[in-house]
């Protein structure tokens, strides 16, 4: 053992609660995995039903205090969940400890076009902390592998599915492509700046016009993570609103990659499919 | 020698010639490069206009006649333009020379999801005869190498037109890829089933709703047949409309694989470019 103090399994989780419903989810589903969990939840973004847990408020300016949290109970692992909007620099009121690592805040916090969070992870990563994932402390918040509908993928549905995920694959150095629509081997739609709901509006239009001619409900909606996407800042979500598009464009079903796409709720998703008689099923890639 | 008769090159060229203006471009580019050239005008679908070339009208179903006509003028090379709706079978009169292939004539006109050019060029083939692309004969109604507008790309611009054909070349085994949009090297959209002018519509209402937030006049449509594509039957073309759509989807400018990608109109294409103040440059690749 080199590590110093309790285990870092035997120490609670952190979870860093932003807005949203969310941290709540995930902090239930990481005591429910088995997991002690202290929550740091953002002032102004983080809603009081975190409160249930044992908890303090945090202002974003409390640099020197969050760690001083963590330290205090021996915490070693942190998962962030939850929306935070970037802060504006001049708004922000810095502790002592903030002031320690003032430039390097600074950068953090103008960050251009990097993701605000892959720089809270780099920081805090940076101080001996792990950061984890939400699908790594809750993965049954994630789409479990098989059917979470009644219906299923036919063989030939079976066989678009692999090569959705074998085409997101190739789209993957690229950049673009958590998400594309194919039938019968033929990519229908490749999703880029205009997100799931855009792709899956464009085929209800195409198929609406005519341009677009295919059987009713044809086609498998395909979506997972890009290959070397961290998801501890970046994890794909789907929830029953995508199902409600699916059936909108006329496709036959969706297939997620399972473990790693987040199901915001998985008994409306149920709901909403067997409603529209689509399939939708996780598979393990 | 070994090819009977004289050599292909000092026997016209037959066009054969279906609907829309690009018979006639293609066979006076033909021309102007110095071919003869001789006009199968096919019945129904070809314009009066192609009648100033040497010609005969023949129907579809005069697959005996049309070998004839090519034979008695020592016609070797064949160039396919314009448009043919695929014919119902039971409607086609054929001739005697159809009635000794009808067995290959009804599957390449059923021909399921196969290109009907496809298998024409196929059937033309086994019997000895060469099919040019239009490319090929009329180099000259192709994107030029260099500008076709007065704008020019800046640095960064080129070096996203770089990036936007090495990444259609890395999309061409999915079978999709012939467009994208790109900024900053960031990919905006991918075409499949939507066409282009689709996507460019797309980028349009994601920039006006404010979801996709980019300078004014900012990224490129780069535009190339996919790898391996037979460009004697599909070939990408290009047009004034396109450069209209790329103005209102805010883009700087337009980059087509030179030689590769036909221009409908090249006046008209520059006199939208210059009014706009977009690009639109030819790239050999």
């Amino acid at each position: 053992m080199t590590a110093p103090g309790p285990s870092a399994e035997a120490a609670p989780l952190a979870v860093v609660a932003g807005g949203g419903a969310f941290p709540l989810r995930v902090a239930e589903a990481a005591r429910r995995a088995g997991r002690a969990v202290f929550v740091l939840a953002l002032a102004g973004e983080a809603g009081p039903e975190i409160e249930c847990f044992p908890h303090v408020r945090i202002a974003l300016g409390e640099v020197g205090r969050f760690f001083a949290e963590l330290e205090s109970r021996g915490i070693r692992d942190i998962v962030l969940v939850g929306a935070v909007t970037r802060p504006e620099i001049g708004r922000l009121r810095f502790d002592l400890g903030a002031l320690k690592s003032l430039p390097e805040i600074v950068r953090l916090v103008r960050g251009g076009d990097d993701n605000l969070l892959s720089g809270v992870v780099r920081f805090v990563e940076a101080r001996g902390y792990r950061v984890l994932g939400a699908h790594e402390v809750a993965p049954d918040l994630t789409a479990p592998a098989g059917p979470m509908s009644r219906a299923e993928p036919s063989r030939a549905e079976r066989a678009d599915i692999d090569a959705g995920f074998a085409a997101l694959d190739h789209l993957s150095p690229l950049d673009i492509g958590q998400c594309l629509a194919i039938a019968d081997g033929r990519i229908l739609a490749v999703e880029a700046a205009e997100g799931t709901d855009g792709l899956l509006a464009r085929l209800a239009a195409l198929r609406a016009s005519g341009r677009l001619k295919l059987p009713r409900r044809a086609g498998v909606l395909v979506k997972a993570p890009k290959r070397g996407q961290d998801l501890r800042v970046d994890m794909p979500a789907f929830g029953e609103a995508t199902v409600r598009g699916a059936a909108s464009a006329g496709l036959a079903g969706i297939a997620l990659e399972a473990g790693r796409v987040l199901v915001r709720d998985e008994e409306a998703v149920r709901r909403e499919a067997d409603a529209a008689g689509l399939f939708v099923i996780g598979v393990a890639q």
